[in-house]
């Protein structure tokens, strides 16, 4: 693939993974992942001085799935929504048929309970590094990290990133 | 046309429609739609729900020239400009010379007024649900659907989203 | 290059820059440029008025390095990190080898100093309205205006747009 359909292929995948999540369809937010795959969320600071320790670690679809069970049945947190944009979207390598990537996001939390119902507010900002398999036409996510430049999480991170 | 040139096709449009509408051209605006059109902002909620009742509802170009010149001559309300942000602009189908599309953006407005002058806001958070006909290399928006997420809408919706 | 082409490069050179100055590499933003150039920050209102004075103005790369030189040795400031989004790229002209292209952008300030470490807010809204020029594959600006609805500019403004 050249350039231009490596990066649109990068940016197809994006765009499905934002979509799945901001439409509450969390149960096929796995599929996007490779299995074993690599699932982080960490702050810019931790990776800078490379520390290890995430927010979020998931190293399989397994990992991916319990969180959205724990989300669904266990976990308590104001109802919300979310809302992804992505931006300057940017492969920065390819070999044969892993891709990695690096691109710009911002989420905007939307409130859902009676008091602040409707009212949207920014949630996070931060980055994207990818590292995507394109397999029989099909790309994923072998590894996703998360780099938050907001390391004050508000409230709590329970809606995937 | 392939997924590329159909995704490229409806980008320029968005991003046309988008410039349009930042830069107070709004006088063009009706021509980003076919005559007759539907062009409806209305909350997630109500659609998630199926009801029909929206925020704004206009099914003609001459109903979108009316919310113009009504902006122009007859509403009262703080001077601001607006700047929309689109991304994850996804071609969910095609058949044809039709194309249904999916897209999330967010408004800023910046106030005019002289006491909150140069200040600027998130203002909505949404989606875009779109139909798009292509005729004779002329895209035009058949259908737009904006489903806002910020369903407590900062004092008035008078500039088009 | 076709319609396609051209907005691919101009992408590419739009998310190199923004990951350039997001990812704290200011040295190398000088480059993004010709020698001379012409990068102007001002404000929406300055433009519409053709009022000629800018917050900012370089037009060389000797100009744009001082930036830098002062930023990272002379200017007090409290430590941040910024993330641009950019959307709706539209090439608006195209002549041989020099290509017009506008942009919406939104810049995100995360703080880092002990108070507000980790906190993100929004810090400027505009558009980019740029002159490109491609020579032997490159592409570079010659001129980059910045054109900021966010007139009042929160604190004040050291590291570039």
């Amino acid at each position: 693939m050249d350039a231009r359909e490596l990066r649109f292929a990068v940016e197809e995948l994006q765009h499905a993974y934002v979509h799945c999540i901001d439409s509450d369809r969390l149960e096929e937010w796995p599929d996007f992942f490779t299995d074993p795959c690599l699932y982080q969320v960490t702050t810019r600071e931790n990776v800078e001085q490379g520390l290890p320790v995430a927010v979020i670690y998931c190293d399989s679809q397994g990992m991916l799935r319990d969180r959205i069970v724990a989300l669904r049945q266990a976990n308590i947190y104001g109802p919300h929504t979310y809302r992804h944009m992505v931006s300057a979207i940017r492969v920065t390598r390819s070999d044969s048929n892993v891709v990695t990537a690096e691109s710009n996001y911002t989420v905007y939390r939307t409130r859902l309970d009676p008091i602040d119902y409707g009212s949207s507010e920014l949630y996070s900002v931060g980055m994207y590094r990818d590292t995507i398999v394109i397999e029989k036409g099909v790309a994923r996510f072998r590894e996703k990290m998360v780099l938050v430049d907001t390391a004050r999480i508000l409230s709590l991170l329970v809606t995937p990133l």
